[in-house]
């Protein structure tokens, strides 16, 4: 239940940049093939695959669907037993063995489920998503995380309402995804926050109505958001990765029904910054993984919905280089330059 | 847009406890008459109250309902803007005075919008729900918080689903009520859990299936809750006001889709004892007050069930005494004696 993709394309998300960077020590492991984002062809598949076959148009997916286990056959969630993000998991689960190796012959780990800064890569079928051939296969890479983690936030986890008001935290891709999602499902006012005010031309374009420097005004930012709507927004997206923000993404929802949809990556042991009381004033709060997208079974949609329109990718892709040049794009990343940089194989 | 009452019946509800005990020292205030679960009849109504008179049965609700605020007319939320629940205050919101004074012609202060350890005492008409005078008043006390506030639990925070699965974190009137809520809803299974295993008597007529003594067993409650559920419960009820106790609740649901609802008052200034990856494994934790009732809305229809028996409300009741008594009556409390001791004025 196997396949082995050519990669073509890759990109670098913001967790690639952590798990470098090793900033979660008990998911650290070494030595490893990062990379989570990316397209590809088939090249094989092993014994037991039989809905894929070489020359397939691939996108691997972090979060597996196995379509067999008590999560996957409940429409509630996205997780799966088998075949989910697991940020511990450096070996394949069927014989716990790497599919990677040194010349020496020493394993080299794999990487949430998709190790894609490779030529090649071996991945669960659980883990592969079939897509149409007609479609770009260069954009269909951001759907392998960021654009399908940021617009399925919005649809899947948080489901925007047309006219609601929205304040994302962190202008990232999968920051301006949420913007893009939840603009195409007709939300009046998006209120984009990003200590990084070049993120802010990019987010009008999609569908960024507001913008808030956080170290330009005095107050703090949920102070600014509640007067801007008249005692905060229906929904908020910690995109960031970053505590702090999170309680401001928190207290800026309306009290009685406001919910704040948790995308970011919080390495710290710190606890979730709330107080039990203050969910009584009605706010809720959820994670997101992956949007809430069910990868094998709704990425295809998805990726017709993105040629259709419904969610334009173009802005996306700010930067395209050569794979040799990675380090070059996780700089760019790093300086907060780039969206998502384009690496071809 | 005032309303005096005469109190007949007068409970005492845990909230009253910590109050008395002045638990949280920002909320306390003296003199004050506490007291928030009764029934009574009208005596007299104040300029523009319409809907009610002299002689009118009535239940005092904390959580008031004004009818014309955002959260009044929003579906989603049972907060008020202006009369809502708030334990800070302790005047009227007309005048900002008592009603209420000492001989000497000094103020004493009001208690959660209701005050009801008194004779007579006035509310905003928002905060007084008309019953059906054939509905026996005895009982409808009940309704003013504790069943309520379970079983609205149940069914309007959790929307508990037939066939579903629950755990109860504490047995007071408020767990049990929860657990009367579920069985109503066709719950298969409900676990309660208490330290004081007298509760599990009464538990099992109000539909507990299951029980657990945390301080009999060697692992944590969760494990075994998981164990007993194939991975744990669809929905908990924290009812104990114990932040340990609520990270077990948290604990004992099932990834994925587990709801976990805070009914308890957590006085302490602690964090919510959740790491913010917690959340990304599709488990939920919202508050709950007055068990997501509009009061004025909806407490006559639910006044009405009650009557029809599809919430029993006989076991409830557990003690009765004269109101001089009613240090007796938070004894029975304290003790773990009495799920409600119905003080007679
Ligand atoms: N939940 C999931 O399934 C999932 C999937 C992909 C990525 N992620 C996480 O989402 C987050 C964003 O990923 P990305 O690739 O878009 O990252 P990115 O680095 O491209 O974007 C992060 C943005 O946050 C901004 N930012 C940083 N600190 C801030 C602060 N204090 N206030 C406001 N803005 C601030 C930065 O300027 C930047 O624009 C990361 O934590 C990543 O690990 C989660
Ligand atoms: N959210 C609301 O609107 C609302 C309304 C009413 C009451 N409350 C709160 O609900 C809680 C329960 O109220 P009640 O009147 O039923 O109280 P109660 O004192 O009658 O019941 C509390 C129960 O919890 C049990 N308990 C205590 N510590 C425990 C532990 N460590 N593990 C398991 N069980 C434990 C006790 O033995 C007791 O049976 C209180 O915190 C009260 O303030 C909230
Ligand atoms: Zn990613
Ligand atoms: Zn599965
Ligand atoms: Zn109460
Ligand atoms: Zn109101």
């Amino acid at each position: 239940m196997e396949v082995r993709i050519k990669i073509l394309f890759t990109s670098i998300c913001h967790t690639d940049l952590s798990a470098w960077q090793g900033e979660n020590e008990a998911q650290r492991a070494y030595p490893r093939i990062l990379g989570h984002e990316a397209s590809g062809i088939v090249e094989s598949v092993g014994q037991g695959v039989t809905e894929m076959e070489a020359g397939d148009h691939v996108v691997p997916i972090f979060n597996g669907e196995c379509g067999d286990c008590v999560y996957c056959k409940c429409e509630k969630t996205n997780m799966c037993e088998r075949s989910g993000v697991n940020p511990f998991k450096t070996v394949m689960v069927s014989d716990g063995k790497s599919r990677f190796s040194s010349k020496e012959g020493n394993p080299i780990f794999h990487f949430l489920n998709t190790s894609t800064f490779s030529e090649y890569t071996v991945l669960e079928s659980a883990c592969v998503v079939k897509i149409d051939p007609q479609a770009p296969l260069k954009k269909m890479t951001l759907l392998s995380c960021g654009v399908s983690t940021g617009v399925g936030a919005a649809w899947n986890s948080a489901n925007v309402k047309p006219g609601s008001t929205v304040a994302i935290f962190g202008l990232g891709a999968v920051g301006l995804a949420v913007a893009e999602g939840s603009r195409a499902r007709g939300a009046s006012r998006i209120i984009g926050v990003d200590i990084n005010p070049n993120k802010f031309i990019k987010g009008r374009a999609m569908g960024i109505t507001d913008t808030i420097n956080p170290s330009e005004i005095k107050k703090p930012v949920h102070e600014s958001i509640r007067e801007m709507t008249g005692g905060g927004v229906d929904y908020s997206f910690e995109c960031a990765g970053n505590l702090d923000v999170l309680r401001e993404a928190f207290s800026s929802t309306h009290e009685g029904w406001g919910l704040c949809v948790i995308l970011g990556i919080h390495q710290t042991p710190r606890l979730l910054p709330l107080h039990p009381m203050e969910l009584f004033n009605g706010r809720m709060i959820i994670g997101s993984v992956f949007g809430g997208f069910k990868g094998k079974s709704q990425l295809p949609h998805f990726a017709q919905e993105c040629m259709n329109g419904v969610v334009n990718l173009d802005e996306f892709i700010t930067h395209e280089l050569p794979f040799e040049k990675i380090n070059e794009a996780f700089q760019l990343l790093v300086d907060g330059k780039s969206l998502r940089c384009l690496l071809h194989l």
